[in-house]
């Protein structure tokens, strides 16, 4: 359930506060209490406890109830076995919110389960909205307020807010962000998410305008479909979320009977999700903020030219190598651009991108922003990137640098777009490089060229991918469709007959039930044929025996009662309804079309090609149903062999428009089965445009 | 050639020190003799300028010549116009070594080259020995000497050589490893290297013991012979070099009538001369510095097999995802290790790697060490990685920080094998912590678990590729081997029989110039065989109709007569020979394997396997020229198809010591070729053990 707009006012920016378990000795209150006062909260405190002790110089209140002023949010810093009884004097003193410091819940096992149960529903009764447990709560930076039991260390208020499952995380992700200059909004952790989850906590925060970038760590997803309204929510709002998700090295490959299921594992999934969200997903705490602060220095990116400055040629080389790893493009300078160049240059420069200023911009320091001016006026470039450190002390500092750093802010901010500073590697912002920053209004990326290349590269791509996701409107999803049940598909032929209803192309094919009707079928098919045994138990066909190609029409009859024989004899247990006659295709592309069942996020689907693509490189591409053209299209492209689309040895350049529509089809027919665990198409045959599917395997959840 | 040793030691160690040009106005002068003051320099100092103008409290002389002392090594801080000059004073003065400053010599074009080879010669002639021009000099903190013309932070002394061809990117490297707690010995800029280059400085530093490892920054490597040499010297003094080389960017593919040809470029060439040679390579500034120092505080380290320790569940599973991102393997723990941390884990922790310490720890430091302790003693781990950050400030330390880190650093000393602190994220390192690190004696990596994780890896990488280059002994080198020109090597037939003198297995192939000889042939072959037209100016078969596939013995005299037509017809310039005759080959696999000449590092074997791979993937390895049979084994496992090896599809698994030595043979072959542009086996078919060539290419660079 999506929690209220007041219930997360009250969390997130409480004007007053109660801390339960306030007592001298314990180091969550304490550190709850020195936060309020590091943060410069003005509201009302209440500490309450039942010895009545007195805390930090606030007489304490023996329980909520005997507070007469309103309270927003109550932190509970009391023990696990504790909460239940603390939720009804929170609910006689109506306070609508808690947060749950203590763990001992889920994650001790069955018992904390039971535990853990007993206080969601007793809240839920109560209207009490909870925060955690096993979480460190809120800061927020911005109004000053909030409860928070870990450490906040003092900083500048900024646009990035810090959402995080764990509290230590969120700890991490602070002070790195301190460290490195990056201004933040809010800080939440949100733990084991027993009710408000990192979904709501990003609802709320997108709603609020000095918001502009949000960081995300999560270890989990609980609720599916209250993150993808989130996403949504931030590509409304033009606000990327960036976040680190664990467990990439987990490897949760169901032991399955097609190609494609073996193939999905959580982690892979998650990647689709991010892709058709967008999301920007990174593998690092470093690439978190970093990237989240590119955002906030360039605002959104047009596209990937990129053009960078240095005054130094070896610099200039590794701009250019890590902007193009990042799969940024260097820009080539318009001739206007470099007459403009010309202008101030020394003769002996040469001007090309990255631009070297040479060691004469150390004398004359304005070239710098004469530079960015001169560049940001080229139509070919949507970002310059300055190569310079801001110095973090006087001994660091260079004479020029000051002097540099000034014109190039100036050239910056009448640029029409976007400019940045970005330093060589990650280099600190120092109070002293902090007061530079500020006075100068610099757009400083402190992150270095790897990680900040990176991150521009990443802020480009999700702005073009932001936009490609609502163009993709052409999504079917499960409830426009009628329903079928899996089950019933057990064999080859049936699952084809209900593609076929779906329209898509399934290649001619008879059901043979005796050696006359297996000949007959072969006639009218007229060429060779391939021969496969239909039965609801043999998923394997070729192991018993089952399939024959090649096999001349004339032929056909006698292959049918050999085929019959030999399965009966290495079957004997499977029911076998006839022989599949279909013609001998080939020559033509071949790619493997599967809709798996991913136990967390639903129907997955895997597109990829054969042969050696899916069995030796395992390469396929996946996106969560529903799915719409556009994404089709760039799955397609996202694969190793997507140039074998223009056309590869003889094969004619595929139909794109009639792939992605014949996709679409079978993703309408998954979508209308109920309990599928897998519909997979392998091959689907394509040439020009003509595609049909050879084969179709449908596998039911066995509900 | 290689500088010897006592310029070298005059270079990096000087006792006495003369800057030549070291007027008061001069930047580059006051920076050299400020950093002598700053790194503490006891020699003598001499100052050098026309005008006889006091310097820095010095009195001046008017020439070298004048200065009666002996003087190990100059500085010039003169225009490139004046170096010439200076030079002859310099050898009046017995002044072996001079470090030239000054830009303006092959930099700019023909004029500065003309003036660079006459510095060049007359340094020869007067046997003065120079670094640079376009360079800094030279920075010796271990011996608190050097010239060196641009900015010195103060630093502690530590076990890292930085060797750069860029002054600036020296510079920046320095002042991050100063930021970063990475102590330092030697910072070195070798600019255009007219004479001593990185080459030189490596062999140098790689004697001193004070070194242990070396980061290196290169644009161009300008006698690879050099570099190699001083690349074998680094491995047998087991100290790595970490290299950032810049051109990963540029693709330098030529026109080539080969495959091969156009895949090899000058990085692509890099990369494998790196792993040949045991250089570590890394993409960034940031990861250059880390690499580094993850083998001064981990040292060798034996395998891949790491565990990991943290006081926080979310920061274990990042931990987790970047080991693994980065190819080390988390290992399992021993059921003896399970029960020596059970002994003081609470009992709700998981005991599972990475091994989560719980919030308990910050209440009982010393599990630290003890966990340290308890999982070193597993055989099954390689190295120890304990996930915490040395504070930087009061602010930032936590009540329990030093009891936890002291604990942990005598748990290391003990360990026996290598064991780390790791910082979350790249964390700086401030006088504060380096306090602590030294007080404690603690092997702190500060790059954090990105830099940290892949940079550990990287070390790991290194010892076990060093140990097989120096196994790799069965190399065959050019010596060794009867010559040939390739520029007879016209036809596919010739080019063939040349193979085979080399004992490569070639498909048998005969030479038909009459009708009836292409039946004979195809009759003694005894199945469909392949038609081939075989003349000297004909390299593209297939464009004039010159390649026939699966013709029946008794056609082939018809066949024959066709082909000869046609390709008349085509081309009636060409000369020709008669029609190649083979036998049809399927099934197997089709490498193609290809020697080609890269302008610079000369001989480059490039091997992949054929179809999708090589024309849709373009993956191919390579390995410079000579290369044993380990090296061969790498490439072949380095394929993104290298699964296919162990059989496909019906394809026996392949007898990989058979394919190893064919690719020994072809590579033999190629070396006994006097003008080899390119030779091309595509595809060598391979079936089991069953290898074979079946087109053979030469191509000869027409010298």
């Amino acid at each position: 359930m999506i929690a209220d707009a007041e219930t997360l006012r009250c969390l997130f920016s409480p004007r007053s506060v109660a801390i339960v378990g306030a007592r001298p000795k314990s180091s969550w209150a304490n550190a709850a209490y020195r936060n309020l006062k590091t943060m410069g909260f003005a509201g009302k405190f209440f500490a309450v406890n039942r010895s009545g002790e007195e805390f930090q110089g606030h007489q304490s209140y023996k329980s909520c109830s005997a507070i007469s002023d309103e309270v927003d949010v109550a932190l509970l810093v009391i023990p696990a076995g504790a909460v239940s009884e603390a939720l009804d004097d929170l609910a006689a003193a109506r306070i609508g919110v808690a947060i749950i410091i203590a763990s001992g819940f889920a994650e001790l096992g069955p018992e904390g389960r039971v535990a853990e149960t007993e206080v969601r529903e007793k809240a839920a009764r109560l209207g009490i909205r909870l925060l955690g447990p096993n979480c460190l709560g809120v800061a927020n930076f911005v109004d000053s307020t909030g409860l928070w039991a870990g450490g906040v260390s003092p900083q500048k208020q900024g646009g990035l807010a810090i959402v995080s499952q764990s509290g230590a995380v969120a700890i991490s992700i602070h002070r790195y962000a301190i460290q490195q200059g990056v201004a933040h909004s809010h800080m939440v952790s949100t733990g084991n998410e027993l009710d408000i989850d990192v979904s709501d906590a990003i609802l709320f925060l997108l709603q609020d305008e000095r918001v502009r970038a949000i960081a995300l760590f999560i270890e989990t997803v609980r609720d599916t479909k209250k993150f993808e309204a989130a996403c949504s929510a931030a590509r409304t709002a033009g606000k990327p979320i960036v976040v680190l998700k664990v467990g990439r090295s987990e490897h949760t490959a169901k032991v399955a009977q097609a190609h494609t299921g073996a193939m999905v594992g959580d982690d892979r999934v998650f990647d689709a999700f991010c892709k058709q969200n967008g999301l920007i997903r990174v593998n690092s705490l470093d690439e978190l903020v970093h990237t989240a602060d590119a955002f906030l220095k360039a605002g959104p990116i047009a596209g990937r030219r990129i053009a960078a400055i240095s005054i130094s040629g070896g610099l200039s080389e590794v701009c250019a190598d890590l902007a193009a790893l990042a799969g940024l493009d260097l820009c080539d300078f318009s001739a206007e651009t470099v007459e403009r160049l010309r202008e101030f240059l020394p003769d002996y420069a040469g001007v090309n991108c990255p631009l070297d200023l040479t060691g004469l911009a150390t004398t004359q320091p304005d070239m710098g922003g004469r530079a960015v001016a001169a560049i940001a006026m080229d139509a070919g470039v949507d970002l310059v990137v300055y190569v310079f450190e801001v110095p973090e002390s006087d001994l660091d500092a260079s004479p020029f640098s000051e002097e540099m750093l000034q014109s190039v802010a100036e050239a910056a901010r009448a640029a029409g777009k976007p400019v940045v500073v970005m330093s060589h590697q990650v280099k600190i912002v120092s109070n002293y490089a902090a007061r530079i920053i500020e006075r100068l209004e610099l757009p400083y990326i402190s992150g270095g060229l790897q990680f900040g290349m990176a991150a521009l590269a990443s802020i480009a791509a999700w702005r073009m991918n932001s936009r490609a996701i609502e163009d993709d409107g052409d999504r079917i999803t499960q409830s426009e469709i009628a329903r079928t049940t899996a089950s019933k598909l057990t064999t080859e032929y049936r699952a084809q007959q209900f593609l076929k209803e779906f329209g898509v192309s399934v290649v001619p094919t008879y059901l043979a039930g005796s050696e006359k009707a297996a000949e007959e079928a072969a006639s009218l098919l007229g060429d060779k044929v391939v021969l496969k045994i239909s039965s609801p138990q043999i998923a394997h066909k070729t192991e018993v025996g089952g399939v024959r190609i090649g096999i001349e029409p004339d032929h056909a009859a006698a292959e049918f009662s050999q085929m019959i024989e030999r399965v009966c004899l290495a079957r004997p247990d499977a029911a076998i309804d006839g022989v599949l006659v279909a013609p001998m295709r080939s020559g033509g592309l071949e790619l493997i079309v599967g809709v798996v069942r991913d136990p967390q996020w639903g129907l997955v689907l895997a597109v990829g090609f054969g042969g050696v693509f899916v069995e030796v490189i395992k390469d396929v591409s996946m996106r969560l149903l529903p799915v719409g053209s556009g994404q089709i299209r760039q799955m397609l492209n996202e694969l190793s062999g997507a140039r074998l689309l223009n056309g590869f040895r003889g094969n004619p350049p595929t139909d794109i428009e009639a792939l992605v529509g014949e996709i679409q089809r079978i993703c309408a027919a998954a979508l209308s089965l109920d309990g599928l665990d897998t519909l997979e198409i392998n091959p689907l045959r394509v040439s020009g445009s003509q595609i049909e599917a050879l084969d179709a395997l449908v596998v039911s959840t066995g509900e």
